[in-house]
């Protein structure tokens, strides 16, 4: 055998669940904390998204038992009212890697890739050698199991399959039982994760018992279940070449590339294949999709963008906000704080064709701030979520929260940012969020996001402006009044022997008024100086 | 169909070529201009292990032309004088995820997962519809072809194949078209990567032509070829339960649990058998491996870890680390310091039971530095590696940064640190390499890491402080020199007068020289004064 041949003797394949398994930092499990909050944050995930399609207004109990602490090993338990999941999916959808219903959909949804709950299943494996136990509840069936994943194969296991007729409602439960965790109330913990999530979703009942089992409970405040999401075609501004030759090639019902535009884009009416007929006279649109080739797909993108098309925007209604009423109950509700504002801005549109929206909250005073703040003070949080999930890891890059520091909040009369008893809540909706890096956790700087985020957070800060200048000015005036009272009285006694008058009394009242009616003219005048500067701030946004 | 069958309708499997196609940014593909230094960073990183693999003196060039700016389209060749990739595999090793010879070997190499080059394959693909090409020379067999990936199924397409018989030598030649890149002289950029590869691999001649044509060329510094990287066998300390499993589970010669522990790990005696047999009276060390369960395992883990047993420490000649004297060749030869110190230190373990060695250089003024400093003075910059390979990314939680920002470096006689002219200099090699995070560019902060490095570069500290102490008392020396001179003429004029005598030469004569002994005592007691404080540095150690 020469050398080459050689080298290449143990040339082998490998399995997605064997790679993930070398590489488990990619789906989260990397510290003892984070792994944790992963396993919920994934089992929460797919909940609230079963939920939220079945039309269910969810409940959702979340049980952290400790086994041994030494090995770091717990049991995680995690039950819904969700619709459950049927026989025939239940190993796919909790035991293989990349299966799942929602890889190819185009709507908004939380989950995306199918690796999720497989990922805690492996983890399980991985870590403590044991299947996950699952309950599976729906359409009068009840199902119990034991789950794991072939991990040289990425083939579900299902074990000790259990099955049982009658009426059991619908819900699902799992239970994992991993090792190399930790169970905390830091900022990356479990508990943090569940308030939050209880933050952005104020139509779900949450609870949560702690290894010493206490339990935690975050009612609903709202009984109005999010619309369901919904599949959008995309618009023609946000896609590439290869998504173009994509699904093209995949389309299977229409003969022609023009009808396959029509069909499968939104937004593209006879008269726009007549535009694009026209700036392309060389490509035959009437093909089948599946002839389309790579250059006549660039050449169709790049005359989609060319100035002389004009497209309608694309439809926002596939986008699911909370909405701005619902996230001031709920801000209001779990951090009770002195003053609330809520920007709810319209949808807008990044890379030319994919809608985004921006909400934001600012709470302030009360239990507003960084929970575990110093002794010596206040700290300001920022909590940030994507399709109402919250983002707990990666902070640093995240585009919301440097947008939070590219503002100059002392002009919103917040004298030190990081020291104020302030949370800001931002949550993005997205049929596609742009995230930094694999553990979904951070969003991307893309300039029209970043920018929409950092207006909606000066919207919110002008109006927290004039409740703090409020205050302050209410501190001030008492501040003053008290200073110059203290020598009203000598002042009057003073004034009266001057004028040889003998009621101080009197002139001590008129000076009162006196002081008090000018004193409040002064204010008024300073009030008007003090008004949001909103030319600057336009400014500002321009040069950014 | 139910609700619950009806979200289930849908459910599909995927192929992890299509997942990562959605994932890019896990193999490194986001932002324009790491995208193309991704690219470069996988084909030259395979060129490497393939030469040393091959015991062949490297040789390798990188040539990017423009093909379009405005949409950043580039093509990217990479040629090497390695072995060749057999016809058979070229495929398989080029156009198919999970693919490679390196996944389960334990040896200390810079690729591991398969997936970089056909990550490169695919991201042609996706960005500009193109096959890669290949040129491959090997064994009197010269073969040339373009290659794609079928994303559905992640299996190779070999296209237009030509071969031919000859003396053609031996190497490989890639040739990527892609597009969304962008060539640029940052240190996130081709060129910074080309140049750091350099600097690690002082055995390796490396040419970059960049898209203005300019030739830049590395000449190695020296002749010597790195020793074959060799496949350990992992040391008992160093394993999971589930490694443990895993291993014994895909045993295929050793019938019995106890020749398979002696036989597959390291240091294992028979009479360390013997002792975890005292230790386990209830396992049943005669059984087939195939047949361990996972308590059982469990407990050998943890008998492995009891204090009765003592284990011989691994062995550590499967770590390849550069070499003082080569690195010093290299940091001397591309860099051309003032000063330069290197300090090599003997192999560390991490976790129990994996072998880590750390090489540390500082380069002192002269070119060491940010390149690209502002014009107010230096800027010290940290060069990062791993196995020799470049960690240009995600800087700021990599272990070897925190490291440095650990260090009070005034003590080092460096009064700030961010803006002194020194290159720091770090390679951790390692058969297994803990990375934070699926891009594999930062070290994450094992205890016994951290502080190997942090120990590393003090000791470096050390002596480069002698140097700048020096400096310093060389230019204070000369600064009180002339202060004190400049008074000795008038001086001696005025002791002549005042002695009576008439000859103010002679005076100034001895004045000069009793000045300087004087002046050189006092600068020996201070030498000794400002000598490196040993033991503080020692405590500080015990600190961390």
């Amino acid at each position: 055998m020469s050398i080459t041949e050689n080298i290449f003797a143990e040339f082998k394949e490998h399995s997605v669940a064997e790679f993930f398994k070398k590489n488990q930092q990619m789906l989260g499990f990397s510290g003892k904390t984070r792994s944790l909050t992963t396993i919920v944050h994934e089992y929460i995930t797919n909940s609230l998204d079963a939920c939220e399609e079945a039309g269910i207004l969810p409940e959702i109990k979340v049980v952290i038992k400790e086994v041994d602490r030494e090995s770091g090993r717990y049991l995680v338990i995690v039950e819904d009212n969700g619709p459950g999941i049927p026989e025939k999916h239940i190993g796919k959808a909790l035991g293989q890697m990349l299966a799942g219903t929602k890889f190819h959909r185009y709507a908004q949804q939380r989950g995306q890739q199918g690796i999720g709950a497989s990922g805690c299943t492996m983890y399980a494996q991985i870590t403590t050698g044991k299947p996950i136990k699952v309950e599976s509840r729906y359409d009068n069936k009840k199902i119990n199991c034991e789950i794991a994943i072939d991990l040289k194969s990425n083939a579900p296991k299902v074990m000790n399959l259990v099955k049982a007729e009658g009426n059991f409602g619908h819900g699902l439960k799992v239970e994992a039982e991993v090792a190399d965790v930790k169970y905390d109330m830091s900022s990356f913990g479990v508990y943090e994760y569940v308030r939050r999530t209880a933050i952005a979703n104020p139509h779900l009942h949450i609870e949560l018992v702690d290894p010493l089992n206490q339990k935690f409970v975050f009612p609903r405040s709202s009984e109005h279940i999010p619309p369901k999401p919904i599949t959008v075609k995309p618009h023609p501004l946000g896609i590439t070449t290869n998504d173009l030759i994509d699904f093209a090639h995949r389309e299977k019902e229409c003969i022609r590339i023009s009808s396959f535009l029509q069909e499968r884009f939104a937004r593209v009416s006879p008269s726009k294949i007549d535009e694009l007929k026209q700036l392309l006279p060389d490509v035959d649109f009437n093909k089948k999709p599946s002839e389309l080739t790579w250059s006549e797909a660039e050449k169709i993108v790049k005359a989609i963008h060319d100035p002389k098309i004009k497209w309608i925007a694309p439809a926002t209604d596939s986008l699911r906000p909370i909405g701005k009423e619902h996230i001031e109950k709920s801000l209001a509700n779990i951090l009770a704080p002195q003053y609330l504002v809520v920007v709810e801005r319209p949808p807008k549109i990044y890379k030319g064709g994919i809608p985004f929206m921006v909400e934001v909250g600012l709470a302030y005073g009360g239990g507003a701030g960084k929970k575990n703040a110093t002794e010596n003070g206040s700290q300001s949080e920022i909590i940030r979520y994507a399709n109402r999930a919250p983002l707990l890891f990666d902070n640093a890059g995240c585009a919301i929260t440097e947008a939070a520091k590219s503002i100059d909040w002392k002009r919103y009369g917040l004298k030190n940012f990081e020291e104020e008893p302030l949370t800001i809540f931002v949550n993005i909706s997205s049929v596609y969020v742009p995230y930094t890096s694999a553990g979904k956790q951070a969003i991307s700087g893309e300039e029209e996001i970043f920018q929409e985020i950092k207006n909606a957070m000066m919207e919110a800060a002008r109006d927290l402006q004039r409740y703090i200048a409020g205050l302050n000015r209410e501190k001030e005036r008492g501040a003053r009044k008290k200073a110059i009272l203290r020598y009203v009285s000598q002042l009057s006694k003073d004034l009266a022997d001057l004028a040889g008058k003998e009621k101080p009394e009197e002139i001590e009242k008129k000076l009162i008024q006196l002081i008090e009616t000018k004193y409040s003219t002064q204010i008024e005048e300073q009030e008007d100086e003090e008004a949001p500067a909103e030319e600057e701030v336009k400014e500002e946004e321009i040069e950014e």
